[in-house]
């Protein structure tokens, strides 16, 4: 199967990080290939940069080339209801993700992530998807995400340290990582931790695989059914339907 | 005061009409411009339109030339939470202006809007804000946003007969307008109806003169705080900070 | 317009004070008169202080000159429905109207009040207007209402104390005062903590205004209804409809 | 044990009867008296009436002779919070009692209440004490509440029509009374219907012996610790503390 | 009336202990018959002993002597929803129960439970049934159940502690004892304590006393109807209906 | 990888049925082992079937074989919390499942499923899980489980004709099927709806496959931390730990 990876920021180091994330746990069958948009923020950190990014995810899945399934790779998730409409397969978001799989391990899970002005974003998803009794805490470490760019092998410390604390703080029995970057960090965090530690990327992949297993895709009755025929102005005048 | 009022969408003459509505209830001093993206769709019908309008409020308020508070005219609130980061004044969406208002006149209330398909943008926001238990039915009529674009008369017998029926089964008490061509409809309405009917434009403009009358502005603590600063690429380079 | 504000205690001074609060914000074309009932307690620390209370405000209600909106001004917004049923124009309360405002300007607020006891009913409030969630914590201080009966200026760093805590582990971006008798720190506490600092008596002035700039009243049709015609005894016989 | 009945309004018959339905199901050594506000409204049937009911009550509780338990027999619950406070034995609404038995015997309940118009005092009621989600309907039957006044018997074939469609359309498996007048009607109801009807006065007469069983009163930390001492002006100085 | 408790875990000590409980407050006329399943784990301390000791309250109900109303005496009440269908009486779990009793004498308790993993079982309960509001917090001390076997009385310093600190930290007016073997501390916790203390078995007898008397019995419309006629296969068929 | 997938109920027929479905959608290195419980209903109608079959369940997982996930294949999920503490790889309810990937292709989901009866259930699951928004409605064919023991073929056009209604009533943009049993019809349906309609034993097992390939196990820390070691008495003495 073709997955398309939009890496909602323009950063390139960072979607080619995202892209070998994601491949490094797709299946042996799938075919990941990593875009970004053309306009935005080289980051996403508060409601205005995501605010652009979604419109960049706009932008790539208009002129996306054939795919089965699109993960979007951001932990805010921009224009996943976007995305969804503008495509008949399988659209998944790494927040999103990450909490699917986290409710299955556990009975209650702690995200960890980076700056503590995006707890909110992460808060407002939670509860839009319904996982807001089974995440028991949120919490920044104030970490800028181009931090992470490289890897983030220096900041594993202060990330397993606000993991730790949060596991007993908030009871809980997983941790999800809240931001994209944090993925080259999973394995080394839960093999420290003793606990499920749940990369997004990694799971928004797996669960796409499964879905497209099954055969289903994003609903094309009612609230995602395809954007109505319009004319689009300026420089998104590609992106009427 | 200066009050900017951001049609998200892209059509001169709703941002014209919207302007109108605004000045028709504005204090005295109350002086409204009334913009509109440089790009984007022509109306707002769901979610690809509405994450590209958002992108389109961002550029604006990037832009805004100075003003004491901001109304986003647009039912879906399309990036409210970002131009409150963009701002230190009030910024007010206007179904959040609608549905506190309802909420301050009824114990509840039912919801008359466009599209059935954005029915559900409607909920996640009543959700968001808190007024899932005062909303007790949100209602699509069908009419697509342009053919309210010259008033709307032409479609009050049907909005008439929704509400109508909306009152009865849902046993609320007001009518909230879920689309800012509506406006013009508002007090016809409220007088058929004998209920108040509440036109989110308007009552994001008198929200927005009594918070700055109070001396309140967007909270520049926590999540709300000024973007940081980085680098944007593309046609949004000049939206960086 | 003509506002009629209503203190439900029975203290003169703090009537006055109250009043004088209104007037401070009020446009200019509003009248406030302020009247507190003929019986009741001298402040308002708990339910059965509220319960007196609130047949207080209806008192005033019953026989209140002719008024364009009302004011409750104590903060559990007692009699606040009943105070609806009566009137044909919008009612407020200021808790109420506190809540509303902080819900526009800032992602999550956080309530400092008096006594403790009195935390669970804004809790009530909290949860019956909606804001449970946009609300991260009350705050009790512990000082007694009537201490604030010359202003509060004794009073202002044991509040301003509790404000800088709450908004630090609240992780919340605005402050509501939680006793009317507090309005007079707002400013002052608004610019020491450098986040929006709400008192209800200001918030209900400006969103009773705003209302009745709208056309909008109390819903007649439903839960609010004018009271049905019946016999009252005792003192209370010129309360009947 | 003595019981305290507290019909909230001022109609002598149905205090009587109030009494009469609390004796009837109270146990051996159970003594009750029922007793009535020297002032307020015949009938309770909205916020206004309800607002001067609850202090009817706290006047009540004020003066109250020597006793055990006290039942509010009125299904708005008026100044239930106030009567704690004001009492170190268990005090029941019976709107709350009904909620709690209707809860132990069925997975969902429907409410089958008087005028339309309260329907939404019972839904503030319902999510006030955490069964929204028990009880999955209010149903109006527009029946006066003086109407009951003798038994009730003539309304009987409406209130069981009612009663039937609301578990039909609710899928619900018991019905709740919403109105003190109907407890004489509770019996032969449930024979017809087969399936549990639940009279308030009933419930909150047997839970009350049930906490006093146990040696359980309203709890005197925090929230509903004893009224404070204070001025009460006008007809009320006699409940001042 | 014939009262039948059920201890779900298969120690006899424990069930000896639970029948004493139940007989010290029930009424004159109530015989209570103390049973324990044929089989299963020799106390409850997880999601595993739950789910066969489940099968063991349905063993027992399948079996069970004539009786009027049943008590499951484990604070996870599990096969409460299953006894509910076999049983034409009403039946209490005391986890339910000691919720519904600590919720009418406070506006929020705290449990104290024993094993901290069972605390989430008791969140679980807590919104099955609608009080997640009115507990306030679920404290485990780590005591094992069966350390609770002899009356407890060594582990009542540790459990005071617990209670003590819970009621500081969360806010509340009451304490639940979370566990069936607890019973026995009531009391003296009571007087130590100053506020109502529940015990779950106690409160459990009194509310089954009371729906009794009420003539209330588990509603056989609907969700509890009973069980469907089927075959059963190995030891379990002789549950079959 | 092994998947054990466990048929809660003793029909050898819906047991190789049920594997089969399974076998079908797995990847090409899955094996699938279906078993049943020893002990129990032939079908799963209500709460005391259940109850049963949740310790059949428990019984099943004490002895499995080795197995790398674990799929417990009755919509009821019965003992799928025991089942994780029993195990250190990943264990998935088929209504958990469905409900996930149903949240993942629509913003809202409608549930058909057998007997009225069980709707309960499924709204408990649907709440425990978060879903209760997301599901739009449960519905009852009142097809009796057993009638789908063949694959369910004469079902089919009442099925489609529940699914159609309810898409329609409840605005929802996809149908889980609610029974296990239906699993054959699944994609026939699709076809014919045009809506994404999902059976959770597929979708089950996807999900575990997807998680195995993530490396993640059920939390072993907190709430799913093994059973403590302890007598087990009757036929479950070889279920202690």
């Amino acid at each position: 199967m073709n997955l398309l990876l939009i890496n909602p920021n323009t950063t390139q180091a960072m979607t080619d990080a995202l892209g070998q994330a994601a491949r490094a746990v797709a299946a042996p069958g799938t075919v990941v290939t990593a875009v970004q948009p053309s306009f935005g923020p080289a980051s996403i950190e508060g409601f205005f940069d995501e605010a652009v990014a979604a419109a960049g995810v706009a932008e790539q899945m208009r002129h996306a080339p054939a795919h089965d399934a699109v993960v979007i790779a951001c932990f805010g998730d921009p224009g996943l209801d976007a995305a969804r409409e503008a495509s008949t397969g399988p659209v998944l978001g790494v927040a999103e993700a990450a909490f699917h799989a986290a409710s299955l391990v556990s009975t209650g899970f702690s995200v960890v992530t980076t700056m503590t002005r995006t707890c909110v974003i992460a808060e407002h998803l939670l509860h839009k998807y319904g996982f807001e009794r089974r995440c028991r805490g949120v919490h920044g470490t104030d970490i800028p995400v181009l931090a992470l760019e490289d890897g983030g092998l220096a900041c594993l410390p202060q990330i397993e340290a606000a993991a730790r604390e949060a596991l007993a703080r908030d009871r809980s029995g997983a941790i999800v990582l809240g931001c994209a970057g944090m993925a080259g960090l999973c394995h080394t965090l839960q093999a420290r931790l003793g606990v499920p530690v749940i990369d997004g990327v990694s799971a928004a992949v797996k669960l796409a695989e499964g879905l497209v297993g099954l055969g289903l895709g994003s609903s094309k009755q009612g609230d995602y059914a395809p954007p109505l025929p319009k004319r689009y102005a300026g420089w998104a005048a590609p992106l009427g339907w």
